[in-house]
């Protein structure tokens, strides 16, 4: 049977290895276990949220409210934008593949770090559209203007991840709106701030503002998560924020109920959980010192970041050996081989579990 | 901002009225409302699946296991076929709309009833195809056949709903396997199986086997759900089982994580509440019964349904004023306007919330 061209140059995400196969294929019990390889909060989830999804769980069969009112409502007053600036997705990932379902096609070109999400090459490709990488892995927004005064006319959308995944590198906000402001109207900027809520209590210059964006500019979206500083990884909700104008045109490529009813329920009760999300990201910054301490004592590289994951960059030691053979120790990293890089990303941990890990690689660079 | 021309034809669904709607805009107490609008199962969550999903509340921040290993092995022993057969969908839904966005294009055709479910229409026009409708609003495999034959190189996806939801009217599945016997093997058949365990249960003529198609078919896929006879509508779990060359192609499409870390987990368990599904199909079919006496008595039509709802049909009287009427007493039902009915379609409840309704419209009619 024929499909579609652009599945031929299609290739799977490779997903964190999950807890459940390092149980099955190694033998090991869940509770021992430490996974730091996809940025879920170590923490946990909030016990508000844990409570809600508990009162909510006889519900399971009615579909959500699917104006997503109530959500919308919270994030507008969060953000100081109007609900018609929103739009609810299972993921900002999905806003991601709405904004390039809606602008990116055959004829088109999508920018993108070296080294950024790889779902955006993933979803462009959907659409059949070219990915145009900078040569510089992190964001150098030199290199991303030359690109675009070179491709201007082809280029549909471009990719600013603030702060960078995987990488962790962030552009400060206000070169973020100048670079938005250099571009065309008629190319969108993807501000994706997935790890933002991090990187400005790092640094409050990395801050990007959605209010601001939506006054000042009609060809950028800022996305972003419950994912990660909100803990609910599992529960699949982000958001986009843009001119209603885009937003009404992304709601057209948005099926009804694309989150669960559990789901608008935490992802509402999460946002009234300020205390929960503010203690993690400075147990996050708190924590890790220690793995800068580590690389610098072993000579390791490391990216200064601002998220809540760290790059070890390793010379002679192979990164992927010692993801494998921690994995089987029950330790889940994240090897970066697939990215190009002899590298390792962990997750920045409880204490505990940073313990361990840190011991564990200790062992290793003996 | 120019978005992509596909756009341009696009309208949104028009989902079921949500209970939280009802209680914002007519003062309605939560508890006093009666939602028959959405098929959701009127039994409610499956205890066993509430106790789940309570068990997991803490686990919200930790994405699933990707590879829905346990989910689909439990469906491979169930339907008989390999776990490589199956792909996992946020509903059956969104495997719908990775066939449109497999399969069909701007060149090509996608063929279904005249009134069948509206997503179909919504996810061939996303990617530009063109939708042709049988004159026959049931499914009419004579005129399928028909149009099949005229427009046989640009038909590259055809839909049968068995049984046909907005309608309930229900193929055979000896019908089903030869009219994908009688189409060639470039158009993809798409089986949407929602309602099926509904019309296996009255009728066992009705019960489309996923081992057979697997078995048979180079070019068919058979489409089922957790959210009907499951009971879980909220959680959004759905499966597609078809040949491994099928399942590959529309996973290129499927994003990593499209079901939450508690849908998974809940539809796990759904499917060992095997007591739950069919006390709650034999309740369906015994109420229906009175909402057919009901018809009979007051002289209305309806169509004899496979489905756990029921479509009436009114002459003089306006349904929509109707089902608004009914809406601000609240009673949430499903007006069929948009799809060109003067007619209501209404979920079989429990036996407590049918009193209500009959007695509602036996008050209107009289």
């Amino acid at each position: 049977m024929k499909f579609n061209k652009n599945l031929e140059n299609l290739t799977n995400y490779e997903a964190g290895k999950p807890i459940e196969l390092v149980v099955r294929e190694y033998g090991i019990k869940p509770q021992d276990v430490i996974k730091l390889a996809s940025n879920e909060n170590p923490f946990g989830t909030s016990p508000l949220v844990a409570k809600r999804i508990t009162e909510l769980a006889t519900n399971a069969h009615l579909y959500p409210d699917d104006s997503y009112f109530e959500l919308k409502d919270a994030l507008a007053n969060k953000f100081n934008v109007s609900s018609k600036n929103i739009i609810i997705g299972a993921g900002s990932d999905q806003i991601l593949e709405y904004c390039l379902h809606a602008k990116a096609n055959e004829n088109s070109a999508v920018l993108m770090a070296g080294v950024t999400f790889a779902m955006y090459e993933i979803y462009a490709k959907q659409v059949g559209a070219n990915v145009i990488k900078t040569n510089s892995q992190t964001h150098d927004l030199a290199e991303f203007r030359k690109i675009y005064d070179t491709h201007k006319d082809r280029i549909s959308v471009i990719f600013l991840c603030v702060p960078n995944n995987p990488l962790g590198e962030c552009l400060d906000a206000s070169e973020v709106y100048e670079f938005i402001r250099y571009v065309k109207d008629e190319t969108l900027v993807v501000i994706d701030a997935a790890y933002n809520e991090f990187a400005k209590f790092k640094d409050a210059k990395k801050g990007i503002e959605p209010e601001f964006i939506v006054q000042n500019f009609k060809n950028a979206i800022y996305t972003g998560t419950f994912s990660k500083a909100y803990g609910l990884g599992g529960m699949r909700v982000g958001y986009g924020i843009a001119s209603q104008e885009i937003i009404n045109e992304l709601g057209k490529l948005r099926a009804p109920f694309n989150i669960t009813t559990l789901s608008l329920a935490a992802a509402i009760t999460a946002l009234s959980d300020n205390e929960f999300v503010q203690n993690g990201i400075k147990s996050n910054f708190e924590q890790m010192v220690r793995y800068e301490e580590f690389a610098k004592f072993h000579g390791l590289e490391y990216i200064k970041s601002y998220t809540n994951f760290i790059i070890l960059k390793f010379n002679e030691q192979n990164a992927s050996q010692i993801v494998q053979n921690l994995l089987k120790k029950g330790i889940i990293l994240r090897d970066m081989k697939s990215y190009g890089l002899n590298a390792i990303r962990i997750t920045i941990g409880t204490a505990v579990q940073n313990d361990r890990v840190l011991a564990e690689l200790d062992e290793i660079l003996k």
